[in-house]
């Protein structure tokens, strides 16, 4: 295989900028034609906020960025290419004459690939030279993000291409879907832009807004869709009887006019031809395993959007507030408990935080112990008024010690121990523990200084803050040194 | 509003067993009537998984969960319901016929709503005593996971039964989308027949497999739609000019066969409604505000689905995996100046890792130590085969000195040296400075642990690791002790 260094793109917009992004992220330098006077700008836009979503995507090192170049003319983008992709807009007469211009620019090895949603590639490799390079290679916005890419070659388009195509859209993180049958629309747009036909016909009749169609999918069926199809959803809904049963079910709505598609005819045929294509895509997972994969894949899409606090990650935070707010962190009262360490906070093992040996990467170990610290603030009275007043403590030293891994989802909980406390010192040893089986997983003995931060030097705390504090540490005096504080680093283990 | 303590369930299957498993985690007793004699196993197989899923989900307090009872009659179910929900399959003959029977045998003040996806309440309503309380409200499944729920009232539904349904369904989670008009598959179903019609052409003509059709959504758009419907997802695929610029570039496609469904007549007052519906959506968020809400969301849905190792989430990890492989700064050379400390990894300080303190967070210090590290791993041979082989360094304590803050957007780089290296442990100290000024913000004395993971004990490393490793530490042993190594928490400084 050709190894793919430079990339000619064809077409700056949303979806060619996307594709700079990609490859530029993945290594390659490319060269871009867009006859846009802004293009440079815009390009840059989306170059900007794909590498800030690589910034929070993964831990994993990137290769060297690729540079990123605009090309004053399609020869001078397409000349030095290992590969091409054509991103312009949806008309065939306007790509057809583009790639036939791009064909007898580029090397004869160069695989041309076009961006186009449905177009056919009969048609628009029809007048190149050496059509059998030519080949779909359908992305979805953000190309840099989603891996979805639709594979689809043309009557003259060579086996040999489509297999390269894949290969290199795989090389650079993609899923290639090969769509085996040449059809307008492939087969991803088919499914879109019947769902957005659908849509403008309620918009159109006055049925609903843009943002009630929206919610319609955003909070339903949406969510499942980000990780199994309809096919794979609707075995689950036929419940222990499967897909077969489901068809039964279903089938006699398919007559009702739920939509303005008419369906196919609900034959035998057809459905043993499903049956047997959903048996094979399940290939022997009970219900009750895909309905638990479902499930947890669910879970993790909530939680990853209640980090945003949008759409349906919303509706679990507010839901989460109102479970709360029996129990709400509160601030200390006269009659609190003090005579073993505080209990403050409770968290999981987020899945961003797992790092190449599969368990919780060693700054989140901080990460959660920085949160108990937080959390021991907001219980002493210290908030968001007091921070915006130019207090705070801020850490000075941190001795850890790893005693356990840990896997994504655990839940965790820590405990806090005042070591002891002065007007603008705080010395302090947090615990934490797996909650599902009370496992110690580390510890952490810190060093915490009162500061005016807008001075940058240390002052008393203030001495409501104090008070408290000192009867925490007063109580806490009575416990036993935890193990582990006041060690060094390769001190004896006791 | 009346409180609603005990829901009685008309159908069991997966819908039914569904809501009995969401009320019942809410703290409401439900009792269910279904004539399969196998209903008590199939709503306790559901709810099983309901109560693994809400395990998983949050970590809020939940309440007591309600009791789940199968009741012999339907009298029986809804005898002391405070709210009823219908959840029989889609015949409009059938549920008509229960509806009637369910609205004499309940108080009058009770809301019967129904499960239906698509058959109008108007109808469903016909023959029931005091029709004002029927409305719709159709979840999805599974119930107990989708927030999602369409309340649609039928010709003689009152406004109040409305509100107080969506108030309920709201106290339960869920997030109630008002159909305003009442419409054969109301706004959801609607769009899923569509996508289903479309995909069961496919099927039928042969194009794809249900496997292919559900990857065309899965890895692709399916993703977005967990968070944005087709609107916002569009006005955004039109780039920075919005709505009506997406539209002017993709009507044209609405006359192509990309499906089996005609669209409207794209008119200027179709054009001009959606615009205008979408600016309402967009509420003034700026088109690069809403592509970064994307892209987070995006990136914690993968994230979330690569904790799974599924969907589009497997794809991660395999690039990852490659990412981890390809990026191998240069192992050490016999004739490297080892006469200083390493000087092995460079960065910056990235926005998001500043607190509320303005500074990078406590445990971004160790994320950059924990890269230091990665990066003299990489330099003396240790590899993903290295780690697929089942050996790797874990740390087993650290003790961070923060000297000074730093913030966003900050250049930063680390020197390493070895302090000591034997056959299973290292012990070395990290210094981490703003590349800027060379100003050092934080050192890190660290010892690690040789482990075989999966015995998840120690062992030695390997010899051409050990080699390296010992090369290193010879020659960092005749640079001084670094200031701060040995020290314990709270020691008086230098």
């Amino acid at each position: 295989m050709i190894m793919i260094k430079k990339a000619g793109l064809i077409g700056g917009g949303v979806i060619g900028a996307g594709w700079a992004a990609r490859l530029a992220l993945t290594g390659i330098d490319v060269a871009v034609f867009d006859p846009d006077p802004e293009a440079e700008r815009k390009i840059g836009a989306v170059l900007d906020n794909a590498r800030r979503a690589y910034g929070k995507l993964t831990l994993a090192p990137l290769p060297a960025q690729g540079a990123v170049r605009v090309a004053p003319t399609m020869e001078a983008a397409v000349a030095e290419a290992d590969f091409v992709q054509e991103s312009l807009p949806e008309r065939e007469d306007l790509k057809r004459k583009v790639l036939a211009a791009v064909s007898r620019a580029v090397r004869p090895d160069v695989i041309i690939a076009s961006s186009t949603s449905g177009l056919l590639p009969s048609r628009l490799q029809a007048d190149m030279a050496g059509p059998e390079r030519m080949v779909v290679g359908h992305p979805f916005n953000p190309v840099y993000l989603l891996p979805l890419v639709e594979v689809c070659g043309g009557d003259r388009t060579s086996p040999q291409t489509v297999t390269r195509a894949m290969d290199f859209y795989r090389s650079i993180g993609m899923h290639p879907l090969h769509v085996r049958k040449e059809i307008d629309g492939f087969i991803a747009d088919r499914l879109l832009e019947a769902v957005w036909r659908e849509a403008l016909w309620l918009v159109n009749d006055g049925i609903a807004t843009t943002t009630e169609i929206d919610d319609a999918i955003r909070y339903g069926a949406g969510l499942r869709w980000s990780f199994m199809g309809t096919f794979l959803i609707y075995r689950l809904a036929g419940g222990e009887a499967g897909m077969r049963h489901f068809l039964e079910q279903f089938g006699p709505a398919l007559k009702l006019p739920w939509t303005k598609l008419e369906a196919p005819e609900l034959t035998e045929t057809l459905i043993e031809r499903i049956a047997a294509q959903s048996d094979d895509q399940a290939a022997g997972v009970s219900i009750r395993e895909l309905e638990r994969l479902r499930d947890d894949c669910l879970v993790a899409v909530l939680q990853g959007l209640r980090g945003h606090n949008f759409a349906a990650g919303a509706v679990l935070n507010r839901h989460e507030e109102k479970l709360y707010e029996a129990t709400h962190p509160r601030i200390m009262a006269d009659d609190d408990d003090l005579s073993q360490p505080l209990s403050l906070h409770r968290g999981r093992v987020e899945p961003d935080w797992i790092d190449y040996n599969g368990h919780m990467t060693e700054s989140r170990y901080l990460h959660v112990f920085g949160d108990s610290s937080d959390a021991l603030f907001r219980y002493v009275g210290i908030n968001a008024d007091y921070h915006a007043a130019g207090k705070s403590y801020y850490t000075v030293e941190t001795h850890i010690m790893n005693l356990r891994e840990v896997g994504a989802g655990a839940p965790l909980h820590t405990t806090t121990q005042i070591l002891a406390v002065d007007d603008k010192r705080m010395h302090i040893f947090h615990c934490l523990y797996a909650t599902d089986d009370a496992t110690l997983l580390a510890t952490a003995e810190q060093m915490l200084l009162h500061v005016d931060t807008k001075a940058a030097r240390t002052v008393p705390a203030d001495a409501a803050i104090l008070t408290r504090l000192k009867r925490i540490a007063a109580a806490h005096g009575k416990l036993p040194k935890p193990n582990g504080a006041g060690r060094f680093v390769g001190a004896p283990r006791a």
